[in-house]
């Protein structure tokens, strides 16, 4: 393959504006678009503005499309030719709490010195906006540099997707004929390394829910009632402490259909890939992997299912201390899923555990997550997969290579589903840019090494 | 036993005094004196200067004593004469949330029609500035009307009752002598019901912690990390979920030790009192007794000890999701004891539990609770007490009863250690009193005639 003619005076345009591409992307970051709190409604439509600007200024169509949630961001390239590719990353990002762990304000971002060498700090550094303004930047560049993009390019953004994405399927539905292309680009995975690109060809899907057990109809005092009032915390705490078995395997009854154990030849690729589980684990305090016993770290993180609980609250949880016997107590349970499992089989599993073992006295309401999605696996031997992992493997120091995802992007399923089109799943996270904790950052070399990646691909994959 | 010759006088003056003596306890309740967090330091000052100049008003020496904590009050009713007693209540009050159960802002008093009459609603309404001040009233109007005490009085006003009593002991062992009497007399209990007089006989003791596990050095991502990183909510209920066995047991080991069987006489007698745990149980929207299996529900609230959470916090507990392996959760526990059973072996028991069980790349901290009390019987045979039973039921409708108490008053285990004297517990709180709770509530009956039951009982007690 040969590259597009171009390219080289696009890539040199990219370094040339590196410094004004920062800023764009600081302007960005500074829009506190925390998706999941409606206390952040106006930041969330602000952030959608902002980068339908963004595409406008650059000459393409782009508008703010209402939805009954956060609104979606819409654009195209007129008059574009070559295959038709859409775009799509999410200008939303996670809560910033606890807020007293951030060395400096979420939403202010700088430029620090870090261990891998300067990095952009702020929520949603990585997750996402750097991660799809490398694209914008990538497709400013081409424009600049020959008044169109080697493809046909629509973009589509959303700000829901750290909230369950409750308008997404709908809008997909309303819009089908509009966003359909023949390949999505998604910008929202990781490197493999600080050098190796990767190509995300195995997703983990999700279900989540809010379970809340009550018992008595107010808070009570442990010295009256301590001992014949049911206590929700204790109640809590026995059905948790049964959902995992001693070999850290989930017991909900039928949650491992679907799931396949991973081929001895791709198992043999990812021995190849030289991950050492203390180093991974070594990075945030821990050493021993926790999960599946008799998989490796690297399985149990791309090829395995996992049942997490992300919170959980209940009682007197101030200064001091108060005796008091609470009247609920609630956890917020996630699963990641993979194979065939199932989303909703898998719920209602984990609502029939928590009926089952329910005591006298005491109820549960469920509030679901929408969006339950399944895992995804990519046809990796389509040669725009081959094409693409080519133009990484140009840009960086090692050979870019297909790997799996332990988080979910439900958007790729809804992609396969309602718009018939696989994605090609390019990022440049790394595993320590702590997105969804405190401190986000991004590399800056990621950012400016992935606008000049997505450069090199749609050159790559252009007619 | 003959009544005290002025007596009667001294009950005309309580009841021609008695919108006074509620607009007095208003004042009283309007001061946030919660003593658990320090951001209410002031207001508990506060609270202790407005009791030391209420009992200066009345004609007794009285002061406010700093300690390292919140200060005490105490105060002597000077050329005092007949058996020395001292009078224990304390001015701090439980903290307030969730503030939004309250139907009125919790320290704004009102006088509200309850379904048992017209009730006194205000956090420490009950607990314990209302009892106090019925003993307060009740000396004030035997000091009106005889010019001084029918007994020798002393009064001991803390500030840290809510918060373990941390300044307590030694503010005991340092003014052994001036505090020293023959007889406590503490008002922080209640009636076995709306209209039978209670004396506690039996209280439980308690010990607490609050407990931390931790994992990662961050919250991590549970697509990122889900799968072989350790999750303390789930090492958290894997450990609360052993702590009871399926009977509603204690599995600790030695939790038991020196906790006797209730005598069958004493049995018979609890037996004869008619409660109906239907009653207790339905009062608060639950039925079925849930602690120890064989027990009476009013055998596990007096007689048996308890092991409770009373709560417990880890990862993202806002609005909306957030798929975070927390770095760390928390637990509060706290047991509550009777007879012989030892505050700090259980304490080291619940530890040795949480070390025994945590696996790999944990680690647990232990922020003990102050002041472990064990459990305390009172000598019931002592002549003082059926006097004093005696006094009550000429004011109450029934016959007073000698009965136990699931709560614990540590104070009564100190004055037995430290000062050498038993303590005579009589108070007038009800069970609906929602103490610990919103809304808490004292029946303006328990706050009258409290304060004529005081009355009566200095008589009684008088020489």
């Amino acid at each position: 393959m040969t590259d597009h003619p171009a390219l080289p005076r696009v890539l040199a345009r990219l370094d040339a504006d590196a410094e004004a591409a920062t800023a764009r992307l600081f302007d960005f970051l500074r829009i506190e678009s925390i998706s999941t709190d409606p206390a952040y409604k106006a930041p969330c439509k602000a952030a959608a503005e902002w980068l339908a600007a963004e595409l406008r200024g650059i000459g393409f169509d782009a508008a703010v499309r209402e939805t009954p949630g956060h609104p979606m961001v819409v654009g195209h390239t007129p008059g574009g030719s070559g295959p038709h590719l859409l775009f799509y990353g999410h200008y939303d990002v996670q809560p910033v709490d606890p807020l007293n762990l951030w060395t400096a304000p979420p939403f202010e971002p700088v430029i620090a010195e870090g261990p891998g060498g300067p990095e952009i700090r702020a929520r949603g550094a990585a997750d996402d906006k750097g991660q799809l303004m490398t694209f914008v930047e990538a497709c400013r560049a081409w424009k600049a540099e020959t008044g169109g993009l080697p493809a046909n390019v629509s973009f589509l953004f959303e700000g829901e997707e750290e909230s369950g994405s409750p308008s997404l399927i709908p809008f997909l539905e309303a819009n089908r004929e509009e966003l359909k292309a023949e390949l999505a680009l998604v910008c929202d995975t990781g490197m493999w390394n600080a050098e190796t690109p990767a190509i995300s060809t195995m997703l983990r899907g999700m279900v989540g829910e809010t379970i809340i057990v009550k018992a008595a109809d107010r808070d009570l005092h442990s010295g009256m009632y301590g001992g014949p009032a049911a206590n929700p915390i204790r109640v809590l705490s026995k059905i948790l402490a049964s959902l995992h078995d001693e070999t850290g395997r989930v017991t909900l009854p039928g949650f491992y259909d679907g799931v396949e154990e991973t081929p001895p030849d791709i198992l043999a690729q990812w021995e190849a890939l030289g991950f050492r589980h203390e180093e991974f684990l070594g990075a945030v305090g821990l050493s021993e992997p926790a999960g599946e016993r008799g998989y490796s770290a690297l399985e149990q993180i791309w090829a395995r299912p996992t049942l997490e609980f992300n919170g959980i609250e209940g009682g007197y949880t101030g200064a001091g201390f108060k005796t008091v016997l609470p009247a609920e107590a609630f956890v917020k349970i996630s699963c990641r899923l993979v194979g065939k499992q199932d989303p909703e089989a898998i719920r209602a599993a984990l609502r029939a555990r928590f009926e089952e073992m329910l005591p006298p006295d005491c109820t549960v309401e469920f509030e679901g997550k929408a969006g339950g999605s399944p895992g995804i696996v990519m046809p990796v031997d389509d040669p725009r997969f081959a094409a693409a992992r080519e133009a990484l493997s140009a840009e960086w120091p090692r050979e870019a290579i297909f790997g799996g995802c332990g988080g979910s992007i439900p958007i790729v399923g809804h992609f396969q589903d309602i718009l018939g089109m696989n994605s090609l799943l390019i990022g440049f996270g790394l595993d320590d840019d702590r997105i969804h904790s405190p401190n986000e950052k991004y590399s800056l070399t990621s950012f400016r090494k992935g606008a000049r990646s997505w450069a090199r691909v749609l050159g790559a994959l252009g007619g």
